[in-house]
């Protein structure tokens, strides 16, 4: 009698061995941060290379972990036939195996600019999904190559920590378990699938400063400092991001106990402001000015308001945009500005 | 008679008045944390336009706040006449009425690479002359463009903070007053005071790395990012710098409570380790390695001993670059490695 197990199999291609490996340990990993067996997770599925990469790793290593598997697909209607493209990965779904799959038509606010609009649209519906299905996790294609340009893109703004550590693997309902595969590896594993991947005329559009990036800054940066940089800006987000959570968090921490309401508005201790490390004290101002006046207060407003303590020269109030800060003795007092 | 005052002066040049005001400003810091009346300063001077604009604006400005200031000229020997520039810059600061003006030969060692092997060799004798002339600080002239160069370059290598954070502003012995002064402006302040600076044919040789980053890298991120990325670059260095100086500060306070001596070695208490965020966990096994056994881990082997905090599955000793990690019980002992 034949051995079955002999009969010839094609080789499992690296590409799609990297993506479910990829997969593999965001599953393990959620399920170590509560995920429970006959849970459901969705793939957020845009039809593109990355997305259906990740979709046919997820449909393949879930059922395998006891855990259920779907998909999302959201139609922001900002291009003619976006109806088709939808239901084309709905199609790649379903045969997949994915289940449930659902489309969510979406309507991008005009005004805030096509690349931030849709975004916000696509998570807001996203999430609107998972809720309605009791989906419990969201995985999304980010790659590698994502997160550098996102780094890329936060340097160009110059926020320092909080704009360059990236996209986190792990955030709330959403987990990214390609942030460490490049995207040649997840056009590789759909070719090796038989996978038809949509190719988003978005993707070559230079209006947007994401795919100047990848098309134009990338590649130089590579050409002139060697290859690897995509990966060291990967690197280099994973490290920020590691510093920005000790020091948010560090401020967290200290924060209650620093502050008091005053009259129309908040107090906070001179003392410990001038006893922190600038790290801490600007960091602290900032979240004082966005959580009580709902204020982003940039760099130079930040140094502004904290040479109050580190500058004190007996100088009057600061004003700073929706807010103004002046030293009352021991206080630096926060109140609403018209 | 005719009023003096009135006689018509050519008016202060834009460019002039800002490398003065960043000398003034760095100089009246310096001057608060310990700089006196009558002490020296030296100028590092190449002759190029950086450093010449900050020898002239130091000139004017240090005897206006009772500050003595002299010139350090570091002769590399690299190229072919580097004697005659050397002597030509010495011309230069003495016709602005710098005192003493030293010039100085190095040797560069060879092996190192040509701009690591010069900057070691320069900085060497700087600090030797300064120790000769009892100098009580050095001026360098590295700017805002110099400084987002180096932030580049530290995101090719993909460190983290450490390697973005740029230079210092104040680091022991040096002060770099023109690190938010663009590089045009030090050209145009030597161009209005009739200054003639010398062009460092290094400066062209894209064999450099920080060459390329300049002529190559920088361009095409101000095209295609927008202008002001060599301002974010510089911002973002000044916001690493000080989360990480906070952090290494924090480390510092931690480390000797939480370590102690081990047989050939160092141990350090894992329930520490496990209750500090990432941020300072790292840093903690980054620090023992280098300060015990001058070793400096990189990313990957830095996470590799953080698991057997982070991870504890009863694995065995990990081989790190000259160090063997182990978990014994409650401690996290390190030793050499043949």
């Amino acid at each position: 009698m034949p051995d079955n197990s002999s009969i010839a199999r094609p080789p499992l291609s690296p590409a799609v061995a990297d993506v479910r490996v990829a997969v593999r340990r965001a599953l393990t990993a959620a399920r170590d941060s509560g995920l429970r067996e006959d849970d459901l997770v969705l793939v957020a599925l845009s039809g593109g290379p990355d997305s259906l990469a990740l979709a046919a790793a997820t449909a393949f290593e879930a059922p395998r972990m006891g855990i259920r598997a779907g998909a999302v697909i959201i139609d922001h209607g900002l291009q003619p036939g976006s109806e088709t493209i939808a239901a084309q990965a709905k199609a790649a779904a379903e045969q997949l195996g994915l289940d449930p799959v659902v489309v969510r038509r979406v309507d991008v606010a005009p005004g805030s600019g096509p690349e931030a609009a849709a975004r916000d649209a696509r998570y807001g519906a996203i999430a609107q999904v998972a809720e309605s299905t009791d989906a419990r996790r969201v995985l999304l294609g980010h790659t590698l190559d994502d997160q550098a340009e996102t780094v890329l893109l936060g340097l160009a703004r110059g926020s320092g920590a909080t704009s360059l550590r990236g996209m986190s693997p792990v955030a709330g309902l959403y987990l990214r378990p390609l942030l460490e595969v490049r995207r040649e590896v997840t056009h590789a594993a759909c070719a090796a699938e038989g996978l038809r991947a949509w190719a988003d005329p978005h993707n070559a559009d230079p209006r947007f400063t994401r795919v100047r990036v990848r098309n134009a800054v990338l590649p130089v940066l590579e050409r002139e400092l060697g290859p690897g940089v995509a990966e060291a800006l990967a690197r280099t987000a994973e490290q920020l991001r590691e510093d920005s959570e000790a020091l948010d968090h560090m401020v967290l921490e200290i924060i209650e106990e620093i502050c008091e309401p005053a009259e129309a508005g908040i107090a906070v201790d001179v003392g410990a402001l001038a006893a922190n490390p600038a790290a801490l004290r600007n960091r602290i101002i900032r979240l004082v000015a966005f959580s009580e006046f709902g204020r982003s207060l940039d760099r130079g407003h930040t140094l502004e308001v904290a040479r109050l303590v580190t500058d004190w020269r007996g100088q009057g109030p600061i004003d700073v945009p929706g807010i103004r800060v002046s030293r009352q003795g021991a206080l630096l007092v926060f109140t609403a500005r018209g």
